[in-house]
Formats: structure tokens, sequence, C-alpha cells
């Protein structure tokens, strides 16, 4: 089957595509292409058993992503976003790149014909507003924030697309994927792996929310897990409703400092600032913290395990890496 | 204030021109000019007190749109959609015109600046999937046709061009409206209106789903004040949530066509055929048909009053122009 990544470049692209070059399968099924598209020239994934196509461009241009996306194509998965801080600060920057670029990514899709599985990374951001104590899979988006908006229109796009046919779509309701390796970016999440990271690699860092604020997060272990499930999903399974939040976890930043003391010492959890930042609380604490993920256990999506295996998973695979990019 | 229809030769957009005419005021304010746009050339309302300006072209004009919208506009009322069965039939069309569209009178509102109050005509189409008997104010929009999907998307796009200041934005979820004046257009609900206005012109008509299924709806008169509502709210009052689910009622076609008979006689009820027809069915049959409005009645929409009364208006108001119309 041939497989393309939109999006390839960043981290949880990157993990993908190096998932997918160490199993060489995906839904059951040889992988014999893979096709990687990013603002900057994707990385191969070494020792992939299958020719990789890397491409650079944006991702609204149609004549680029027909060959990121070539007749034949049998799974998309479309990560490619500007994310929540930047869509915050840059309006119009995230509406083209967020909207237009999933509606673009669509539209390859479609054209690409046979009604590929087309994996869409939405997220918890997409909900706001007055919100239960724990949401569910009939909880209403209301999002209070661009990036959020801008996923949940995608979401419409993506089940409307899939509904007439053009895809076999199906929106993954991200949670805040920690711990993020490499510097900061723009998301306004970044906090919640930074705490964990930088305190690791001996520097100090600032946590911008109370550590009694909850997020639900995932590793990006059980996101690439749940991405290459979405893809091997049946359609009919989904039913009417092609969005789905996966068994991520609770966690307050209070919890994630204790279990980084607990595998890293004090000293490395002393080295967390609590220092609020309004801007960033009132993007963060709009999210949801916790959810019921009843529907996507039964769809058959892993549950994450508690936060001092992410830790772990993060020192075992990323912290080496991350180590030398920063040139510590 | 200034104030614009865009979408102002449908049948809605004329009846709120003509409103705004006889009222001379908006939100408590003199009106000092009106503008309307749409794809054919809108007719200024008869006797308005102010200057109307009558422009036409495409919706995601923006050029246009700017005409249409100008610096100092106060209020903006966005009612242009390509219709349901049309947006189903034709699908690049509908996400043309209803997202393209609505985003483009956005901008040109935005560009007007002032922030001008918004409102934006979605739909009860938005609705679809697995529903309650009962849909709320919480209720998930799901929705299960092209058209939905479109009017969801424009909501979330008001509502975050709301929380943005760049408008004071409102999207009223409409009901059915019946009586719909003149010729059938392509909106798959457009029998509900064809099975009272066609008898009552003497001409036999087919409804094309089943007596018991019922649909939420509103007269124009009903879906007019609410519009003019909508653009006099004070925002704060509507807080995180921009749509609104106003006060219509639930009708099944069985209880249309019995109010028709108690006005017209059992030989006006008799002109109508009852034969299904599937795929209009299958639209209007995922559609929720009863609704808690009770956020909308605490924002001060009226409530619709019952169809008797439906009945009774269109006779006194559109009957004669539409005999005239379609020359009977």
């Amino acid at each position: 089957m041939r497989v393309a990544i939109i999006g390839a470049a960043g981290f949880l692209g990157r993990k993908l595509a190096a998932r997918l070059a160490a199993k060489g399968r995906l839904a059951g099924r040889r992988v014999e292409a893979l096709s990687l598209l990013d603002n900057v020239v994707p990385a191969a994934p070494p020792g992939a058993p299958f020719p990789v196509a890397c491409l650079a461009g944006d991702v609204t241009d149609s004549a680029l992503l027909a060959r990121a996306i070539p007749p034949g194509t049998d799974a998309v998965f479309h990560l490619a976003a500007v994310v929540s801080a930047q869509a915050e600060a840059e309006f119009d920057l995230g509406l083209r790149a967020n909207l237009d670029g999933t509606r673009a990514v669509l539209e390859a899709a479609r054209a690409a014909g046979g009604s590929p599985a087309f994996v869409f990374t939405s997220s918890v951001a997409a909900y706001g507003g007055p919100l239960p104590e724990v949401v569910g899979d009939d909880t209403i988006l209301t999002p209070q924030n661009s990036y959020g908006a801008q996923k949940a229109m995608g979401e419409l796009l993506v089940a409307d697309y899939a509904r007439r046919g053009f895809v076999r779509g199906v929106a993954i309701r991200l949670p805040t994927i920690i711990v993020r390796p490499g510097r900061p970016n723009r998301a306004a999440s970044g906090f919640a792996s930074a705490i964990v990271r930088e305190p690791l690699l001996g520097l100090d860092t600032v946590c911008p929310v109370p550590p009694e604020l909850a997020m639900w997060v995932a590793s990006p272990l059980l996101a690439v897990d749940w991405l290459l499930h979405a893809a091997s999903l049946d359609p009919a399974a989904l039913g009417a409703r092609r969005s789905v939040n996966p068994p991520g976890i609770s966690a307050s930043m209070g919890e994630i400092a204790a279990a980084l003391a607990g595998i890293a010492g004090n000293e490395a959890a002393g080295r967390i600032r609590w220092e609020r930042d309004p801007a960033i609380e009132r993007i963060v604490a709009a999210w949801p913290a916790r959810f019921d993920a009843a529907r996507a256990r039964e769809l058959g999506f892993a549950q994450q395990p508690p936060v001092a295996e992410i830790i772990r998973a993060f020192i075992a695979e990323d912290l080496g890496p991350t180590r030398a990019e920063r040139g510590l």
C-alpha cells in the first residue's frame, strides 16, 4: 500500500514515519511507498524497507499535494498545523494553514481516488466554553481559541468528505502530547513538555500555570499507536460520528512535577519555576482536562499508561537525541 | 446606522428588507442606509425612508463585498446560501458558496471596522447522527448532509470572528421556514411549504415523506423577528456560545395537512398526494424535530405560535402575491 504523511517534519510525523519504516506494514498490508510532505524537507526514516519521497512546500499547494498523494494512495495522515499560540497570535495564517490546508489535503485525497484512509489530528482545543466535569463523546464543541475553531472545522470537513465516500476519514482529538523532544514550539501547551524535558537536560524552566491545573495528556508513543489504529478502522464501526476522543490521562502540572522528582530527584523538579502567564493560562485552562473515552476504547484505541511511564519512555527514547540537538 | 443584507433577493432577505423599510429602525437606532447584495439584483423595498444600494454578484467577491459592507456599517445580515438539496447534489458549489462565501462576508465585515453586529442564518440541518428525543442547547452538532456541515463550519467562523472582536456575531439555527411563497426551490424541506401553498393555489402537490414525519418549523414572520432581535443582542449575554436555537414549533406533515383542512377545507388537503421519496426523506429525517429552546427564550427570542396561525399569516400576506407571481 501507498502511504502519505502531511506534516511529516513535525515531531509526531517523524515518529509516525519511523514506526512505519520499522514495521513495514499498515492495517495488515505491506507498505510499498511513503510520501512525506512538510514546509521544510522532511527526513526519510532510516532503514525504511520501501521508497520514501520527501517533498517540501505549502500545505495549500494543490500541485504539490497531488505529488504527495498520487492516485493509488491507500492512507493519508494529515498532521500539518499552525499550533495554538501561533494561530491565536496570527489569525490569518492559522486560518490559511489549518482550514485551507486541511481542505486542500482532503481535496488531494479525493482526487487520488479509491477513497483512501484519511487520519486527521484534531485536538482537545476544539472544546471550550462551559464544559461538564468529564467530557464525553456527546459533548458539544465550542472552541475558545482560533486553533481549536480551525480544528473543529477540519473535523466537519473530514466527516463530510467521509460521508460522501471521498475518503475513509477519522479525526483523532489528540490530548496535549508530552514529552515533546527538541526545542520549545509555539503550542500554548508547550510548558507541559518543558517542565519534564528542560530539568532532565539540566536547564531551568518556567511553568506558566499553577500546579493544580490539570491537562488531558498522552505520550507520542500512544499518539502514534492511535494514528495507526485509526488508519486500520472499519469506517462502518464509526457510524455517523467520525471524530474520536482517545483514552489519554488527566494529569495536573503538580503531578507531573512529582513524577519527575520520583524519577530524576528533587533537584530536577526544583528547576521548575512556577510563574503564571495569564495569556497562556487563558488558552489552556479553557481546554477540558478529563474525558470519558468510552467510544474510543470500544473502537480498540489503547489506554495511555500513567505519567511516570511517559517520563521513562522520554528518557529512553528522546532524551539522548534532544541533548545532542540542543548541544548539551 | 448602516445595514447590509447579503442574500437579499431570497424570500427571507426580501422580508427582512421590507421590515427594515417599514420600521426605519434597528436595535433602537434609525437606519440611515441599506445595502442589498445577492447573485441577482435584489429589489429595493418599496417606501424605504433611507437610501438603498442594490448590488449583484458572487458572494465570494471581496471587492463587491467591500462595496456592500463599507466602513461605518453597523449591522450585517448574512443569509446567502446554496440550499440543502443543491448542496448535496453539487458538493463543490455548496462548499464554495456556503463556506467560502460566509468567510468572505465575515472578512468584509472585519475590514469595515468597528465590530458590526453580524447575524448568520445557520440551520437545524447542522444537527444529525444519533440525537436525543429533544435537542438542547448542549447537543453536539454532527451534520449528516453537506449543507448542514457547511452551516456548522460557518457557525464556528462566526463564533471565532466574534470572540476576536472582529464582529458582534450571532448564528441563528433556523427551523424549516414555512410557508415559503413563490415557486419551489431546491431546499430538501421545500415540500413542507408546498403542502400548504400549492393546495391554496388550487394545485396538486406531492409530500415525499409520511404524515407522521415531524419537523421543527417557523414562519417567515418569526424568522425576521429573530434576525432583528439577534442584531440587537448584547454580545455579553451570549457568552462563549454564539449560536442560538430559536423557539420554533414541532409539527408533523399530517398536523400541517389537518390545519390546512381546518382553514381551507378537506378539498384543499386532498390535493396533497403522499408519495415517499427516499432521497428527500434521508436528508430531512436526519434533522431534529423537537428542541428545548430554553436559552433563546431567556435571550428574549419570541415563541412561534401554532401551525394554524402560520397558515393564516401566509394567506393574509403572501398568497395574493404568490398567485400573481405564478400567473394563477
